[in-house]
């Protein structure tokens, strides 16, 4: 079933100020939901908005606390999230950094004690419509192996990288796991293998087999030992800017997705408007992987958030699709 | 053999002296190379300086220009390295961006028309010494397919991440390619199988095999699709921040390495001396990843670059193993 935009948003912004959250961060917290599921990003949109009203019940999230600045040095300042709501601080936090930039140049918030963010790409959209190139990234629960180890000890950690094209973007928002729990369950559901190894079995092998990785959990950073060490540098340095606690102290193995929250980010942008022809160097690289000799099976080469912006296009005209289950269960809350 | 460092960086700076190069830039790039093999490196030490005496040589490298300031926005500036030496205009722009950093928290310098930074590392470690965290990536000539495409279009473009950890520090500095051309070219002189995959054979299936991917060089993405988004956007965000050639404007297919100049280079440099406690966040981090239950066959999870410093102490003492072929071209230059 598809339903329209604004009857997603209103539903869940109506709900989270049922549930004691103000105007202003209900509305934020519901436009970015909606405007992920209108991007097609179904996972970290709608989906996500049963457990955030959960964790709202358990004071998990604090959703009227507002960040506070800790710290300044000028263009990077120090924030407190005081476990408001992730994808709102986020968002203030975008913005703050977009400020610093068109102030100084580049600009760089680091948040301590928030959660969250839900999709992070949406941050790198928010920056590059503000004119602004951005890498920001969080951290998670421990989620994945380090390299060399078998149980779960750093965070699968996405980051975002993401330029201004136009009035759009070009954009990468990826983890440092190859797939995501939700991928890995996902398959597991439809009776799938994974397109390319996941994670190890029980005897240590590299699978393909979502059941058992499922069964012991021991995801695979991408690239391997390359992957496991930028998730090691990236919550160094989300841990070191902020101030806040690292991976290694956030939920512990076997905890749920709930216990997942006290997260770090760093959001850093860069006012990409000082040299001139951005847009058209954008092109000139599009048109030139565009005219790539086509791997097996391939018809045609996108470049990255390509594809989102005709989805985008098409759920607005039709309405967002929505897994019903999950919509009755909103509409329930 | 082993060359003591003092000898390794005498013969660097007094061959370049002879080639015409200024005092102070033969100074500066002997020691870099010399700093690098120290390390263990030494794939980006003395082993590429017969190459810049060659690009010297042809003019590819303009050794004796310097950096110049195109633009400011206060932290962030853009600089024309002029074809110069790639890596002293790396240590000018490190320097350039820690002072940045210094005045206003954080700092970038995007550098264009320069070249091949060597090893990009050194320019975290410069950073960490200076109490800086620090994220810097270069483009390079077109080395890898795009995702879904089967001829080399983008950029394996290193990137690096590295904190200050004491007087030491953390860094994670990576390809995004599984693995360099000169990884696959060594495995094939040892007749041995690459660890994991590492591109595709004729047939287009992924191998492990290095003879078959150097007759495609159709060479994987760290993570796949991933590792070619990255690819791609640090490729975008380097061109537009310093109004560079793009990737796919370097060399072309079928060129040698001697055709990759005129490169692209961001360097994000952040004082990490803004919170308390980083060192023994840091340590907390180690701790815990070093107490994970260990993979088969591993006897003791390393941090990034970890096992660098022991090598940096032994190469001290004992002096720099170098290949003796490469040892006396270079001594013969």
């Amino acid at each position: 079933m598809r339903i329209s935009y604004d009857e997603l948003y209103s539903i869940m912004k109506e709900c989270l100020v049922k549930y004691g959250v103000n105007g202003d961060i209900a509305h934020g917290c519901a436009q970015n939901l909606a405007d992920t599921s209108l991007c097609g990003v179904y996972s970290h949109g709608l989906n996500r908005f049963p457990r955030i009203i959960s964790m709202i019940k358990k004071r998990l999230i604090r959703p009227n606390e507002c960040p506070g600045r800790v710290s300044s040095l000028g263009a990077y300042e120090v924030w407190d999230g005081k476990l408001g709501m992730g994808n709102t601080n986020a968002i203030f936090c975008t913005n703050r950094a977009v400020e610093l930039a068109k102030k100084n140049g580049i600009g760089c918030v680091a948040l301590r004690h928030t959660n969250h963010w839900q999709r992070g790409g949406a941050f790198g959209i928010q920056a590059a419509r503000a004119g602004c190139a951005s890498i920001c990234w969080t951290t998670t629960m421990p989620n994945m192996p380090v390299w060399g180890g078998s149980d779960r000890r750093i965070g699968n950690n996405p980051i975002v990288f993401c330029v201004p094209y136009g009035d759009a973007y070009v954009m990468s928002d990826s983890a440092m796991a190859q797939f995501s729990y939700g991928a890995i369950e996902s398959a597991q559901l439809a009776g799938k293998q994974l397109p390319v190894a996941g994670g190890y079995d029980e005897n240590g092998v590299l699978t393909t087999d979502p059941d058992a990785i499922a069964k012991t959990w021991r995801v695979l950073p991408i690239g391997f030992w390359k992957g496991s060490g930028f998730s090691l540098l990236m919550d160094m340095m989300a841990s070191i800017l902020s101030g806040g606690k690292p991976v290694c102290e956030i939920g512990r193995q076997g905890a749920t997705p709930e216990d997942e929250y006290n997260l770090n980010q760093v959001f850093i942008t860069i006012d990409a408007g000082a040299t001139e022809g951005a847009a058209e160097t954008i092109s000139r690289i599009i048109n030139d992987i565009k005219a790539s000799s086509l791997a097996e099976g391939v018809s045609e080469i996108r470049y990255p958030c390509e594809r989102e912006l005709l989805t985008r296009e098409e759920n607005k005209n039709l309405g967002i699709p929505v897994d019903e289950g999950i919509w009755n269960t909103v509409k329930a809350l």
